[in-house]
């Protein structure tokens, strides 16, 4: 660690400068930015990221689904890189850090080697992901998703969106559809990946903790759900005969969140989706449809969670003389990110004199997907009351730099000096 | 009662044809009605009623707000007249019974006195009243709260539709604007009046019974209730630090029905309509909006039910972390029918032979209104599955010409025999 012994440290104000100047494109009256994946917006965000790699002096290269890599050579020709990155595509109204921190945090490490003329034994790299947010094509996190081979790149570049342009040419219009083939890295697949990223959770603000060193990603499962009963007539129906579904549905609900508490502390319940029929103040609702999206750090915690739900819905919906449905729309196993990169994150950290503690990523992240093909870790810096995917999204300079620091000093730890 | 003794009868046939005649005005291709309040729907309906009215013999007269009156002499100068009457205006998706049965069955009451050349000492009338429904305009139950003083004659011919028309131009433009004030019946107030309707509940097809003396009908209380919390990302925001709107909404829509239950048998809560805000599958609700419709037969009950329901969604709320706030909007007293008229309704359907129970109405009619002025009663028949304000409304003619036969005889045990 003679980096670390040498103080070596990234520029806090350079990153934040990056950060506004970036926000600057698609940015919102109301201080948010909208850059929505391959959009005119999303063209010129990523020209100007391309343009600070050409000026780092990276090696700018594209892949079929419009993945950027910037590459900085190393010494030792058989090493494989060691990479980092994020996505800087925006929901409509989304912040100016959800993935802009983690590219932009990656080629302020690239410039803080540069300033200080430090070579590393294997390359670095910094990407940024097509189509993370996932709002405009979906399936979300798009470009590590074709990346890893989860997804096609043939079937990803013929996904329409609500207007029924293709990924495909959408890719052709902007510029960005490369010729490198999905996967494909010069030297071999990537030896080590980290992204940095602001939590989008309360947690490390109600610890007050700089650093959250993420230990994996939730796994997911989303579910539609409807509850039948029988529309009525508020006034005439009394309480023993009716077939309330709002009622039935109330209860689910409820078990959603018991059944979450249950799985303390990783288990996650939310029904954040609810459509009434026929909604009218004075009808009992005779259907309602609503969404169930459970979280979970272990496969087995989830099956045990959607066991509890089926059980316990057939029991609520019968009590209430309803009947229900529910369809598993989603489906996100866990992920344990590799112990080497989480270590790396940690030893940084502690090096660094920066508080720390281990977090697990209730959200996906393209790193989820990395971590299947290559050794990943995640670092979370916090943002202001939790909040992101919002226009208030908000994060401070010195809580970036400290992740950016911790990312500077994972990746010199996996690529080495010269 | 020598008129039950001769086995006086209404013509069932007669009644249901003219249910269906006046049905066509307006049908819908569902087997539904579509005949709002002073559309040109309503007018025709209008005209067809006043025609059979005419037809009958009756004098008509109109009053200001386009209340249609059909009077039928008495042989005794002094006595006031005993009515009997109901609405012919529908819901845009409504059936062919509701308010109709209640005119018609009176009409029919009126032509089967001719047929009979029976003569009453005291005056007879058949009444439709403007804008029961309250579809197009507000407030419902509009002609007959004008008719007895909750509403100013001017005030309600000043209200206007969603497109800006004025219910006074509207009644003028249909021809049913009458020179009659509001209230003036004459002679002197009703003696009695008598409304039969489809019980728009399950209570009698339930009990299997043709015929329901109605005691009274529940007083309502309706609410607008907001509980806020604070959106989140339904991944990273662990459960003890949510402020999730939906479960506290959740929790107190069951408060709703347990509040109702503990006023057995006639204490109702529904939540009827909600919205949920963003209302995105992954993001925790922020803010829930619903309303709660609560009856009850007795002021105190209605009390401790608002009383409690504050209690409960106050400390519901405190729980999740949210705040909720609760708006009353709707009130009515709750009402009960005037002992001699619920008795001689009660006594004819004995006296015909008809298995009868006593009920209360849970929705709002004409009826409640007229209470307020003169001894009211009323008689319930059953309607299919309890459905109304629906395409689908039906009721067996049988149970209808019951209903009429009820009708009859307890305005001639009000009115007398010459």
């Amino acid at each position: 660690m003679n980096t670390m012994a040498t103080g070596l440290r990234i520029d806090g104000d350079r990153l934040w400068q990056s950060l506004m100047d970036l926000a600057r494109i698609g940015a919102t009256p109301k201080g948010g930015v909208c850059r929505i994946a391959l959009t005119d917006e999303d063209r010129a965000g990523r020209d100007q990221v391309v343009q600070w790699m050409r000026e780092a002096g990276l090696a700018v290269r594209i892949d079929e689904v419009g993945n950027v890599f910037g590459r900085r050579a190393g010494t030792d020709p058989a090493a494989r890189a060691v990479a980092t990155g994020s996505h800087i595509d925006t929901q409509p109204t989304g912040g100016k850090f959800d993935g802009n921190y983690g590219v932009l945090a990656g080629l302020e490490v690239m410039r803080t080697l540069n300033a200080h003329g430090i070579q590393t034994l294997a390359p670095l790299e910094v990407v940024f992901w097509t189509n993370e947010e996932g709002t405009r094509f979906t399936p979300v996190m798009m470009g590590s998703g074709a990346f890893v081979g989860v997804f096609g790149a043939e079937d990803v570049r013929l996904q329409q969106d609500g207007a029924g342009l293709r990924v495909g040419a959408e890719l052709e219009r902007i510029g960005y559809r490369g010729d490198v083939a999905c996967g494909d890295v010069p030297g071999g697949p990537f030896a080590a990946y980290f992204e940095a990223h602001i939590e989008q959770g309360p947690v490390l603000e109600a610890y007050d903790m700089p650093i959250g060193v993420v230990s994996g990603a939730l796994g997911q499962q989303w579910y539609d759900v409807t509850v039948s009963g029988m529309d009525a007539h508020a006034g005439p129906t009394p309480m023993e005969l009716r077939h309330d579904a709002m009622l039935a549905a109330a209860r689910m609900v409820d078990a959603v969140n018991r059944i979450a508490h249950d799985e303390a502390p990783h288990g996650r319940g939310t029904v954040g989706h609810m459509q009434v029929l026929p909604n009218s103040r004075n009808v009992i609702p005779g259907q309602v449809k609503f969404t169930v999206d459970f979280r979970n750090l272990s496969q087995d915690g989830l099956d045990r969670m959607d066991r509890i739900m089926h059980d316990q819905f057939a029991q609520l919906a019968a009590r209430c003389r309803c009947t229900v449905e529910m369809e598993q729309v989603v489906k996100f196993a866990p992920c344990h990110f590799h112990p080497d990169c989480v270590d790396s994150v940690r030893n940084a950290a502690e090096q660094l004199g920066y508080a720390h503690m281990e977090v697990v990523s209730g959200a996906g992240h393209d790193a989820v997907y990395i971590n299947s093909v290559a050794p990943t870790g995640m670092i979370f810096v916090p943002c202001k009351d939790g909040i992101s995917h919002n226009e208030i999204e908000d994060a401070k300079a010195e809580h970036l730099s400290a992740g950016c620091n911790v990312l500077l000093h994972a990746m010199l730890a996996r690529a080495g000096l010269a």
